[in-house]
């Protein structure tokens, strides 16, 4: 069945979402940069993180409370070390500081073949596989990793939640060899609580192994489920484990009370921590590929070999998101639905700015 | 249900293990090497990995086959970048190989914040865990993954296995913090292909969405198998499929020719590829800890606020291979069964040493 979308002009988009930004007492820059980012989720088809669900996660755990300040500056802490850099974010708008952490690992790389960059004091940066997009299509190998807002998992084994959805993302150059860049992004939960709640809406279950009850066990009555499972039982825990280990490491205080700001006492801390991590391709090309390939065929054929042998139907990881940036391109413009459309024209009237017309819109079947 | 161990003293373990090496040709250092990385395996309760099946692996896929040559020399391909380094081990000792590489990723860790080396090349280094625990014991924060021996694992959705078991292993120097350093270490499939085999032995089945049959249908039935699935269905995909990408960006060719010789043409490879890197925790530490903790006390409260909360009883991972040291310490020395203590006299037949003589060893029960 097929949904019908609006064309929105991304300039458009743009001017609507930095408005809304900036009404907020955000700067110019930094809601350029909301904006910019929130336009390459839409045109990825990332609907959970468009421009609507960031000012509504902005209004929730950011300026509307106590996580973002508007205008606040990035500090470099000192380090002895060349290849690392470590930043306190002061709660500067997460996009705005994903986007120059990235940039400053890829400076890194360029220099030192890896190059990473940690951020204390942070807020949500909403997709990470956003940025490692963007790296891998500038010609890098990209990572990130961050703590989630809230605290919302269970470990393995057990019944309290005491992790964040704790993302992974990793972004690989690989336009050359398959046509897009490969970005493996998720959270390490089975599903998001956002989707408990749909279900919960929608008279629906969950999967099995996705949720608990209180007392711990697993349930797939969305009105019985208190936290959420991680994914794959121990490994999914590890890698959940890595974020709030990694982010203890850097400067972020309990995952309790992340985010919880009338649990935050005098002298703790409620902030998330951000990983960037980007290498160099050339850093890593042992120069001697079969059959005298160069590197990006050598990774095309390795592709070409695992999704060959009858498994010319399995997709790549990105695949979906290239595929929506495909319909975005040939629409001429950023796709959203009806509802989205009134959500942006709800904003619009919050921020002093003029509606969107439905009717100056050409629509896309997809 | 107890089991009764002979307790090995380990010296007594490592000149056998590396006089079956020396006697199949390997050089006296990179034989001490091996014998060194299976008495760690021993010590951590790692059975899968001992000496028994690392002889046992170079037999079918090392100096046996064509997959590793005794004495070779590793050679350090020329690159302009400072903090990544990229070897050709010239088909080294697994192990030899991963502890010279993580030694000197941590070398780069200490000059620039962050190191990376990757091995062309390489042969199966048995258990990634091994070496990124060993350098989190040395205070660092290190990762590593590999291409996996042979292509046993369907990409997700679908039938033919063009993937390795693709273990990642990450660990953190949180000895300060719970006692021993967090070991997070696993393969990308839900089982090995040797746990598959067990289940045949022993008529059992398999646990759901571990394996499929020729059709690329799930099965639990261990006769119909004819691959592995990746955990976390599109999850684990996805990070299978990292350690593919990055091996083909330093070297590897085709996963479905990868140690099966007689498939690899002239001008092809069939050899596995490597990652390492490592932090240094002084890169990534900003400073500014809740309630004036220092790094260590961070990361300790961080994780007792994870275990809290009434998740009491759930484990961290490296925490069974911990608990493993801990019976090891306590016997002095390694602990084996009967069965494994019989595998090594065949071993010391086969290399002309001396049989060990099991009424000349303690026991305990564990």
């Amino acid at each position: 069945m097929s949904e019908t979308f609006f064309i929105v002009p991304e300039q458009q988009h743009n001017a609507l979402v930095a408005a809304a930004y900036q009404h907020r007492g955000y700067h110019a820059d930094e809601s350029a940069e909301a904006a910019r980012f929130c336009a390459e989720a839409t045109r990825h088809g990332i609907r959970t993180h468009n421009g609507l669900k960031a000012l509504h996660l902005d209004h929730l755990f950011g300026s509307g409370s106590k996580g973002c300040v508007p205008g606040a500056q990035i500090e470099g802490i000192p380090s002895r070390f060349a290849a690392t850099k470590i930043w306190n974010a002061n709660k500067k708008l997460g996009q705005s500081t994903a986007y120059r952490a990235m940039d400053e690992a890829i400076r890194l790389a360029d220099e030192f073949g890896v190059g990473t960059v940690v951020v204390d004091n942070a807020f949500h940066y909403l997709w990470g596989g956003g940025y490692v997009m963007d790296a891998a299509k500038k010609g890098y190998i990209a990572y990130t990793n961050c703590t989630a807002a809230l605290a919302e998992v269970v470990p393995f084994g057990g019944k309290f939640p005491t992790l964040g959805t704790n993302p992974h993302s990793w972004g690989f150059p690989t336009t050359d060899a398959v046509g897009f860049p490969i970005v493996i992004d998720w959270a390490t939960s089975v599903v998001a609580m956002g989707r408990v709640q749909q279900l919960k809406r929608e008279g629906k279950t969950l999967p099995p192994m996705a949720a608990v009850d209180k007392d711990g066990n697993p349930t797939t009555d969305p009105h019985a489920v208190t936290a959420l499972l991680p994914f794959g039982a121990h490994k999914g825990y590890g890698l959940s484990l890595i974020n709030e280990i990694v982010g203890g490491f850097i400067g972020g205080s309990l995952p309790t009370i992340r985010n919880r700001w009338q649990n935050v006492t005098e002298g703790d801390k409620g902030t998330c921590a951000f990983y960037f991590q980007v290498i160099h391709p050339d850093a890593i090309n042992g120069g001697a590929f079969a059959h005298g390939r160069d590197q990006a065929a050598n990774v095309k054929a390795v592709l070409a070999d695992v999704l060959g042998h009858g498994n010319e139907k399995c997709m790549l990881p990105g695949q979906i998101e290239a595929t929506w940036a495909g319909h975005s391109a040939k629409a001429g413009g950023l796709l959203f639905s009806k509802a989205e459309v009134e959500g942006f024209n709800e904003l619009a009237a919050e921020c002093g700015q003029p509606a969107w017309d439905l009717a100056s819109f050409k629509t896309v079947e997809i």
